[in-house]
């Protein structure tokens, strides 16, 4: 066990599914939160209550009308196309800017609240995407700036940080949980379950992982 | 001339106007973004539209729905009473917790969406009213996380960092609109604009800071 409680930052996609069982087996308590941002596919909720759900953990969901105001993206605007490949020189336009850093401060605030101190987050630099608010860099500050901000001793943990895809459907499998992941989870930007659509880049990154995983299985 | 455009944390009070004339001085281009995140009076936020607009300055206001569902302070609850002396062993109850983290976060994603590099906010540490997010070493640290989570360099800056109330007018003077900050701006806790109530916290401090301002001024 690493503490008592914890809370996840939880989306019902493959990332922040297999965080909610490896926040199962590190602590007692476990605890889920999700954000309801104006994200095109409901599903994802959707997904996110049915597996809070069997996994047994209490989920919360709260609305943030804000970010979609304040900032353009493929994700939260019908108008946008997502782009297929991603840009050389940029991110790809499914970046929400500021996302990450709003989510964790709205979770530390509700973690304050409740009396918790562990947050857990799926974000991870291995398979980097170009979000630079999915780097090691960017948490260890925010987890400093959080502290400083409450004046309270959070942790951050990233149990996916280093892991490509395949290592992550690998956590799922040691975790027991390779079946709900693969079948009950949304992942595709164009709102599919399981396997998705299988052309978009979440699609295309998420079962090129799942594929070396099953090799490797295999061998 | 410190920069080209600056965003200024906006919310009618004392300090944060006296940061916008601040700001007017040393940039060519000045906004103004507040929030109303369920604070107690409305008046607030009209005092913050008068004085923007005897400014010049475009403001632009946002609605935060989900602060006030996620923790509780004096504040935004009108259940809870605003305490009349500063507890010893804790912060006052009228914290907002991640008050200032969030409505920075915000103006900084606004920020980049409208190509402006610098973020003024009217918080400081001398009078230190037992705010962790006031503090000098909160800010340079928000600073880091918000410029690795958004890959761009902001500058925060916090002309009223060091300053007691007492200097914090004496700038206002030198800025030329003393009498505007001591008539329009509303500090009071009870939403009384001007010198306000005379007996909430917020009140004292104001007024304690403009006698001795007065005073060193007539010598």
């Amino acid at each position: 066990m690493i503490g008592d409680k914890a809370l996840v930052v939880f989306s019902g996609g493959q990332d922040s599914s297999t965080c909610l069982f490896w926040a199962k087996k590190h602590f007692a308590e476990v605890f889920a939160i999700a954000f309801n941002y104006g994200q095109r596919h409901k599903i994802e909720l959707e997904a996110a209550k049915n597996i809070a759900k069997r996994a047994g953990v209490q989920l919360q969901i709260f609305k943030i009308d804000l970010l979609s105001q304040l900032t353009e993206n493929a994700l939260t605007s019908q108008q946008i196309e997502i782009e297929k490949e991603k840009p050389a020189d940029r991110p790809p336009n499914t970046l929400v800017e500021g996302r990450n850093m709003l989510f964790l401060t709205y979770a530390a605030i509700f973690a304050k609240a409740n009396g918790i101190n562990h947050l857990v987050t799926g974000v991870g630099q291995a398979d980097f995407s170009g979000y630079p608010d999915c780097r090691n860099d960017f948490i260890l500050s925010l987890n400093q700036t959080l502290n400083l901000s409450m004046d309270i001793q959070y942790t951050i943990h990233t149990p996916l940080m280093w892991k490509n895809k395949a290592e992550i459907w690998q956590l799922a499998d040691e975790l027991g949980v390779f079946d709900l992941v693969r079948n009950e989870t949304v992942t595709c930007y164009n709102g599919i379950k399981g396997a998705g659509c299988g052309e978009c880049p979440a699609c295309i990154l998420r079962n090129r992982g799942l594929e070396m995983y099953l090799k490797t299985k295999n061998v």
